[in-house]
């Protein structure tokens, strides 16, 4: 066993699955403020993945905030248009000249911004519908020294922490895998429906109702009737989907706030909503394990965007999710554990100043049973601590 | 009694205050993302007054996105300069038509964010310091209905929710009351003592870490000599006035970070590091509160911009801590209290979908000694909720 | 003959060709203030099309004015690359609704610039070497009106005038065709030639220097031999095709800011000099007819992006170069012909005020010899005035 | 005498005074055009100031775009109001590192340009009309070096030329006079008179048209009668200022284009219509002697912004003007004097390539007899070219 500072206990609170009222979100991937997220966190691999390839290292960078003003379109059955192109500043620090060599972080940036963009919006005609800017400036000074050695853990730079949970409720294996699936293969399968999809889910005891908003993209969609069907779709899908997850009484809703009699009903021509009104930014949406939950403690940290070396909240928050889940993985007898990570100023990342996980445990099984094997999986992921930044610049950890 | 679904019980947890390890931080008036807050807000403000003044009530308007670039400095001892300007980009929408007449909601989004940045920031020159742009889209068509009639009380159009807590813990008061101080009476009295303030507390146990980032303002400090001064002034200060909340043993701590022999130092020229290599945006700092709060749950909402006439999500989050303070201060046998409003898509917001209160009562005292008062409390709030609408437009209810 | 006001007259001075010094120059296609002109007139051209397309008519706007911020570039032997972008700021006015219907102004002007960018630069890479920012507001309310009926002849709207001459003299001719070959056939067989090519013609007496300085392109040169012969290459052809034109003894400078010691050269990423610190703007460099002839009246107007239905300025320019290049192929005994049209305010434009020519006939013709002729010419020109619209919309006529 | 190559000859041409057609043009400091080269050359005095005072020498820097793009308003009798403000983008390039040292260009650029506009502008509220945005680039690596040694006269980096002409026709004369004095003594005590003020005269034979557009501000007018008032105040001045000029005959035509019927009139709440639909750049109007003069030869050269200190075409323009006043003052017999300055790569600036006059003499004058008096002149201004620089650091000749 390590000297890591592991703390285990028993939760006071019940299980969150037995909680009376559960509110869950997502954000889907074409919502404004994900869209945001979405391109600080490719900006920020993309540097990444440069400043390694020229010198083996990755040098400060800090991408995390990008701000979205919306267009204005003319959406119409059959395919309408963009009146004025979606505006986004990609903002954020990079270091800009190493050993007197410039770096071009900013067109890097904006390309991967584009990039992005152009493969994740088929709808999305990137050179008209969307003007991107980038505003990189330089870091302070002391900041721009590279990352420690190759192959050490860097020491944590600020006092922050992170917080994670697992297993997922039903509600919130319902709310991901709906948006998911939407934007995975039903929505490759039924390309009337656009990106910006956003998931509600709230249980009150055990009904749950998923609200889904999503936008459908006028060009494949000639009339009402079409429109209609493509929602009565989705609500099919997504009560099926729902069925997978849980037992409960599942209601879905999708695009309420539609009005058939008025005509008024989400129809757009890039399938986001950016596209006329809604403005975003980054940190504004998704947690790092891509929810909205009201019912567990959040973290405030905009994850996106951030240097996956050394910023110790980014790292944290995506870690105590990874360890939350091994937890739950690996130990028999959990119904629940939430992780939390906080960090020492100054010392290793993967020693931080305290890791403490509550629990929630399954019935005739007390703390002290698992105790041990909870402490040893903690203490096995935070030993691998600097997987979580390799799996960030490689694009396999999602962070909204 | 109303019909109002409120319910009070017991929280499962412990009291914050009785919890191994605490955390509270604040980020001051001059930190960039509340800069981007206070801005957001000011500019809220100028809008509803200005619709208030020529209609008579407040359109539809969110100015909830404010993107701030960070400048470059030369700080130095006795006075130094700035190099680049801060970028900020004002961001929202604004109902820019009505009746047939056009509403000049640029010039005054613009006006407002330069005199809040004049007023707040007296050692940043706002004409030469920072750019301040603007771009405030219209929003969707149905969205620029006027808000219902005069008088009567909006209902919620999205389903959203807010938190709050009372009374502060002693922490929570120390930092909150830190950052007041140091950008209140004590800032007056000692102008090197910049606006952005940040204040972390960590409280083990019985001990107590205060950890205060202060931006110096290099015109008033003529050497490193008067630099250590206003450094030790400042921990005394915060010591002192830490003791006025607590008996327990506190330990301050004043930009940690510096190195008097590097020369590393917090310097700045205009009290903010926003000159240099810090960006912000809204909503990733403070939440409604004040403070940012890992112990409690918190509401991803950011409040500041937000249209307080019928954003469910600020008026909630605003309400909410009020409630909780009411609960706190007229119950008696509370020790600590957590309120939570879940709003009712098309339902009166002053009837929320459920208003819930836990409570961590004294001891000899139970839920139900104190049911009924608690019940009252909230039941009185909710019934004036127009009042956090009119609060906050006059300005006296801060968001961040 | 038609009741047109034309007055026929002898030049005072010699013809060009015999004065003893004579300057001309054009700035290439990839020059920064040629990229603004031939941006604007790409928008300009897009628009009316547009117009034409939906409404039959071309609608009020006007986007003469394009701002272009250099970047930054670290050109290298073998390929380099932009590390700042480059910004464009597409500046202008249109009518953004018609008849009650929205019309995509911004998003025609995006499009048309980027796509002209990239027709244009080859070794551009418009998606991350180019920020492409747009800024099109709608006219003064009366100025939105749609312009005449189909078919018949506009008024007028301000006090203007355009001036043209022909034959070009030598001098012109070998500064035109200079950069046309190098941007043209020569070019495309010599992709190390870039599009930013500037050239000079320097005339004393019947010596003829001309002065070309070609942006080279990085990807295409291995190292200063291969320069040295790319600059060599360009002079040879230069100085052939200088001979076509001329008789006179030519010597052709290139690249003479060179220092091969200091390794000084004229090396760029993309082909022009705005990825590094040249910036540009509309209406800065070549008149109307390509070339800037300081020996000869020139007009101020910035005629690229003009509306080519009613701007006085870009059609009376365009067209007084037209009519002059028809007298002097159509009339017999003409060295040198001067057109210039002077606007009437309220009147067809195809009546302008007055319509002068000035002429330098051959030994042995008088002005009275020609000047029915010169008139017929003329006259025929202006009957046929909304040709130039025509053949502007559709790209034949250059503006720049 | 000195070895400077200067060549007097006779013009072949008429004089202006006497060619049948004359048109003359001014924009008045309120045109967009010359709000950017006022502001243009403000950054540039503010800059080469501030090199001056810092460096005692004045670094490279090219300040000479600037870009306006116009605003909304929604003028009123007695006080209307700007809807959207006026977007001002300052551009150009500027030493920003020396000696180890940052220098503020950036700061130093947004406060000239805030401050000319401020003083310049009295209704035109700086802090609530106009966003003012800067972008200033570092130059090429080369072109940074600091411009000679004190004292010393700098050498030409290019070839370029300038031009100037004396004494003033007729027409100039009222053309210049009229806007000056609109926006100066007049407009002092008549405050309804804007600064946005355009002149064209237009003289056929004896007759003169002298066409005044005067942006009216709202908040001095109460109604239709006032601003008749006004309008014929105006006209009624300038008839009378023409008087002092000419004894021809003089028709004065003020806002032609107004329909009173209609109520289409040329009122505004600032001064100037960049507040409504007129965008604007640098170099667009005014040539370097403050008048557009199609009669003469003019040079294309934006002068204003460029650096004073080694750009050849700025300096050119400038002292030819200067030249040519000289001449026509110093020596007797002359009526008209045109004066061509052109560069010579490498070599001092007061030693251009050729400096030529073209003269034409009173009658009874022969160049012959005039001409070593007219050389002399000539050469003395070369001589003290450098004071050129100096007063155009100190705001003493005007460049638009």
């Amino acid at each position: 066993m390590s000297q890591r500072n592991i703390r285990v206990k028993a939760t006071g609170e019940s299980a969150v699955e037995d909680q009376d009222v559960e509110i869950v979100e997502r954000k889907g991937i074409g919502h404004p403020d994900s869209i945001c997220d979405g391109v600080a966190e490719s900006v920020s691999r993309a540097l990444a993945q440069e400043y390694l390839d020229r010198y083996g290292t990755v040098l400060h960078y800090n991408t995390d905030e990008t701000q979205l003003v919306a267009g204005t379109a003319a959406p119409a059955f059959g395919g309408g248009e963009v009146l004025d192109p979606i505006y986004l500043l990609v903002v954020g620090r990079a270091t800009k000249t190493y050993e007197g060599q410039r770096f071009p972080a900013e067109s890097i940036a904006l390309e991967a911004a584009r990039d992005y963009l152009d493969e994740t919006f088929p709808d999305l005609d990137v050179g008209k519908d969307v003007i991107v800017d980038v505003k990189l400036g330089e870091g302070s000074g002391d900041l721009q020294e590279v990352f420690g050695e190759e192959g050490t853990v860097p020491m944590a730079n600020d006092t922050s922490y992170g917080v994670g949970h697992a297993p997922l409720t039903e509600t919130e294996q319902i709310v991901l895998n709906t948006e998911r699936s939407l934007n995975g293969q039903y929505g490759d399968e039924n390309p009337a429906v656009g990106q910006d999809v956003k998931v509600m889910g709230k249980r009150e005891g055990d009904h749950i109702d998923v609200t889904v908003a999503v936008a459908i993209i006028d060009h494949y969609v000639q009339d009402m009737a079409d429109y209609r069907d493509v929602i009565e779709g989705v609500r099919e899908h997504v009560t099926e989907l729902a069925g997978e997850y849980t037992d409960r009484d599942v209601t879905v809703h999708v695009n309420t706030a539609d009005d058939y009699e008025d005509g008024a009903i989400y129809l757009t021509t890039t399938g986001t909503s950016a596209e006329q009104g809604d403005d975003g930014s980054v940190g504004r949406g998704n947690r790092a394990n891509g929810l909205i939950t009201p019912n567990r403690p959040m973290s405030m940290e905009a994850t996106s965007g951030k240097n996956p070396v050394n910023h110790i909240g980014k790292i944290y928050n995506l870690l105590s999710t990874e360890i939350a889940h091994s937890v739950a993985e690996q130990v028999e007898g959990i119904r629940e554990v939430q992780v939390r990570l906080l960090s020492q100023i100054g010392q290793p990342i993967d020693n931080p100043h305290v890791a403490d996980a509550q629990l929630v445990t399954e019935e005739g099984v007390s703390v002290g049973d698992v105790e041990r094997e909870v402490e040893a999986a903690i203490d096995e992921e935070l030993a691998n601590i600097t997987d979580v930044t390799k799996n960030v610049i490689e694009g396999k950890l999602s962070t909204f």
